[in-house]
């Protein structure tokens, strides 16, 4: 085959031929004669033995495709494998002690499997559901993350969880890692709602005209992902709810202009005495607050530790997206107050803001069902494939992004550290469903008294670099 | 649209018409006409496009179907979550003692996932099987329960498995915990078969009039589900079998009458020296027999702790079935014999027997095949489903049952405690494949001697509650 | 129904009867009557019906055939299992004191699942590709095994994997141990090639005349698939490639007859401070090299330990392969050279080399794409399944193996064994996808000084018998 010679015929489904094209001429003329109804008949009879050929061969491929358990459930099985490397260029022995316990040894690189999750998920009978999330890389053995049962359709709860699911704060939170633009959440995100899912029973709802959307419940504040269950007759339940709105939504564009407000918050009873007589190791009190430097470090920086005398605490979050095609600007604010046993109420509080923009021109969706970001599809795909006689480009999509971040864990007794920081982003979306994420975070962490080496100091700064291969399937 | 105006058109295949439905006519009269003949043939061309259509979108649909490793296999995925709440109401010095250690430390409440599974299961080439369970909730992580090879329609030997797989005693160990009245399996089938599964090979058959069903095998004792493989020169082998007829079975209703009569038992060889020179830490005796109280505590309450000088052990199970069609009448007696190379003999025992009944009239199914319960069917689904102009509701199924157990694993110098509880359930099915399980428990424990906290009693009593939300597909 | 009596109608789809079949007739005088076109109307109408009822059944099975998470994704979910019977005859002091550390107490014996995989892999989008392997009897929990993403058809790279995957060399290592002849791999692949997969980035390539095939990446050299992560500023990078070609190919048989020489090699930097520092327990020097007896003794029986002052290190390895229709000769000799910081530098080394033959005639085929074994067919499944009233029998294929294998891992101050051993292998196909091994080796060891007992000997001899069922699906 030479190349650049002969056109190549387009590979499609053969077109049935219509046999009698001459719309304007009278019915009888055109169709009277036998030989043309013979014609026609053929033409059935060829196209119908394709059919019936065709028939075996998707019954054949069927009999080998993954069925369900039973004829009452559908099942969609899908992944994720991020893989990363992260450095920590500069030294501060303040940062050094906070990761490390030794101000003389610094942060160390970091190559691994960031996530290799599976989710099997879907219905069952008339009008239940499932999900079960497998992460394969979990503390230091596979987990699950979403675990539960519901129901949808429902008066008045509309859809409703029961089971291990994410809390409803947090709009970072609520995104999927597959669809953030940042590799890590932010650092108030994560020390408000660590490990982010409980179990519990939590109903989301939307109104009709898509404007309004809300999810509230009742979770055991225990995170049982790794130990499979809360073991403790001092039972730490807490309240928490989300109510958002599309505030707009450019109808013209089907979405790529859109604004969101959202307020959500929390109540949550900690118990002091959850670790006593805890013989199964099981329960602690569940006021503590913590989070790694928006990075895969080993230790989490800023940590309170356990409020060991909190009797409970109270979460207040505001959110807002606003989004001019590729253009995003996310801000999200938080206040924790913790009521004590003994010492003064504490006042926690963290904040982000981000901006992102697609040099490419895509555009990062909206759920207004849920409230959330949704898949950005690349108006190219990027590809570099030798096809007969040339090699086919196209240059995937390309976002920059800038997040300012900080959360401040300390307060009166627990300084459990200030920290901010800066993080610009480069991400190279390959296609819908795979992208390379790149990050360069500058931060300072102060008043971290808890965490600081024996002897070291309570306040350092720190620089991250970032790479994150993500495909979704 | 207005709600109660206009009928709604019945959703279904379109019929395709009939064109010529004058039958008494002869058949020269009625299709003489090339007319008539060409609005068939229009008819069929039509009708051919849109199955050329269908064609094409199905081919879609099948490319992203999850397609098994090769042609030779079919593959079924499934899978099961359950989700517990259990409270432990009421306080007794001896059973704190048996689960905390302590007689002033009262069993604590547990909030959990109790199973979330998947299995993997299907046909290899012409007569072979395989199934693979991975249990996320493993002991302290994720294991595999099944985990075998095998034939079916083998002479002799009809179906055989090789692998990890249930041994062949205790109806209640036999049925799926998907189908099970009862939450929590009885103590004697837990103390007795603790773990249930085994390396070994098995044979499974049934008579071709279904009268008849058995099953019978070769195991290692070792419970390698959590360290996949028992590693030593000390084996422990061990032969089981159960032989069962249906003894009844109503054939007018197709089975919502029936009665099951089997009989088991087994020879196992346990061996003194199986920790003996075990540098990897795999081999102990396996005459240990304990079960936790039909309920999620942390410890086994009644415990043998292994017999060390135990030389080999006989079991003998009987266990029967009555069904007339709502009401289910079920009872299992167990008796082991151990023989000591020291002391004397041991005899322990147990049993149990539940009488259920569902309030709205359905039954549970029995499996002729392999002898156990199957998988009960609501007359009417579980919904509140909003539709235009109104809430859709059914009611599901519910059932009550009542179950009487003992389990007495006292003799002589092994006081591993003498356990009798009554169980009273109430199970709400909201469809075929998911339900409520709600159990209220009263149990009470004597000779207890090994299990008791030092210095406390060896006796007592307690109460559970247990709640389950409980899903498969 | 008496047996014997009555022909079996042959089930397959029922024949589309061709109306008019005197084809020899002119088309008027055959085709002419309105009677002959009405009945292949009808005719036609029937199938139609039949089509139509047909895709009906189609789309409701395809509605629980399990789904991949989005239209850009295929997947296929394959597995395996493989169930291990280890015993060790015969009794060694010094063998006995590197598997034990006791010269008085002998290798144990072993019952276990060896293998419990299960393979998520497929494309995504255009030209990307995904692969997730869980090996849920990992070292002590779930791991993941192959875990990547990577695209397909790019020019100059072709295929480019990023993340988890198999080291280019060690023809041993790159073959699926769904199709190896023996049941574990040669001591020198296993010693120079450790656990196999490592994070890295790999191309794959053949020449269009697939001649020539080769691979080659960079990786670091930390095991990361139990700890996910290798945490440590001491990068130990590693550049490793292998270029293979297929000298000979007899076309007339599609392969039955071929020829395969290869060549591979890594240079790796390993790092001496990798310890040093290491708070996160994650890093030590990867200068180690060890291996088990080609049996699934618990510990490694000759093993260098780390090396600690070992610099880099360069292996050469090279591969050879003859086939001639059903017997198979293979040889691998690798070369380990390496450079330390105060001794003198090292040289490790270690061949093998087996004869394989198929009794019954069929043939181990070869993947000339990447340079490895396939799938071996039997002639004839074997079965022995009772149809109406005779029992049909197969066989299945018959393999018998030898292996000969050394690995010499004592040099100067590093005396980590010399071993030598001798494999007879008899392998059962029952069919294409599920056999019996069992293997009977010969072994001694010996300049074992840092493996031996405390005052033990530094030598040995072995037994070992071995049987595995294997099926992959």
């Amino acid at each position: 085959f030479a190349c650049g010679l002969g056109a190549v015929a387009p590979a499609g489904a053969e077109e049935v031929p219509s046999l009698l094209s001459g719309d304007n001429l009278p019915r009888e003329t055109k169709e009277a004669s036998l030989e043309a109804l013979i014609d026609r008949i053929e033409q059935l009879e060829a196209t119908q033995d394709e059919l019936l050929a065709d028939r075996k061969s998707l019954e054949e491929q069927l009999a080998h495709r993954v069925a369900t358990g039973h004829d009452g459930a559908t099942m969609e099985l899908s992944g994720r494998i991020h893989a990363d490397l992260w450095t920590f260029p500069g030294d501060s022995p303040g940062v050094n002690g906070f990761e490390s316990g030794d101000p003389t040894v610094s942060p160390q690189d970091e190559i691994g499997i960031r996530r290799a999750r599976l989710t099997f998920q879907g219905d069952v009978a008339d009008n239940m559901l499932y999900k079960l999330d497998l992460e394969i890389v979990g503390s230091n053995h596979p987990e699950f993350r979403d675990a539960y049962l519901g129901w949808r359709d429902l008066p008045l709860l509309q859809t409703l969880h029961v089971g291990n699911q994410k809390r409803p704060y947090g709009l970072d939170h609520i995104n999927s890692s597959r669809y953030n633009v940042f590799m890590e959440r932010p650092m108030v995100v994560e020390a408000f709602n660590p490990g982010n899912r409980r179990l519990g029973i939590q109903s989301y709802g939307v109104s009709d005209d898509q404007v309004w959307n809300w999810r509230y419940g009742a979770f055991n504040q225990g995170l049982i992902q790794d130990e499979y269950a809360y073991v403790s007759d001092n039972w730490q339940p807490q309240l928490a709810g989300r109510l958002a709105k599309t505030a707009w939504w450019h109808e013209p564009t089907n979405g790529r202009g859109y604004a969101h407000l959202a307020l959500a918050g929390s109540w949550a009873d900690t118990d002091q005495n959850a670790p006593v007589d805890n013989y199964a190791g099981s329960g602690r009190n569940e006021a503590r607050f913590a989070t790694r430097p928006e990075a895969r470090s080993s230790a989490s920086w800023i940590d309170t530790g356990v409020i060991a005398d909190a009797e409970h605490y109270t979460l207040l979050a505001s959110e807002g997206v606003l989004n001019f095609g590729a253009l995003q600007l996310v801000a999200e604010q938080q206040n924790l107050f913790i009521e004590r046993a003994r010492g003064e109420s504490l006042y926690l509080h963290g904040a982000y803001a981000y901006l992102s923009y697609f040099l490419t021109g895509e555009y990062i969706p909206w759920d207004r069902e849920t409230g959330q970001i949704g898949r950005a599809i690349p108006n190219e795909s990027f590809f570099a494939v030798e096809r007969r006689c040339d090699v086919e480009r196209g240059w995937g999509a390309w976002q920059v992004a800038c997040r300012w971040s900080y959360a401040d864990l300390a307060d009166q007794d627990i300084q459990g550290g200030d920290a901010e920081a800066i993080t610009l982003s480069l991400n190279w979306y390959w296609n819908a469903y795979a992208k390379l994420q790149t990050e360069y975070t500058w931060g300072q962490i102060e008043a971290n008294d808890l965490n600081a080496a024996p002897a070291g100091p309570n306040a350092g700064d720190y620089q991250i670099l970032g790479t994150r291969f993500v495909i979704d399937f």
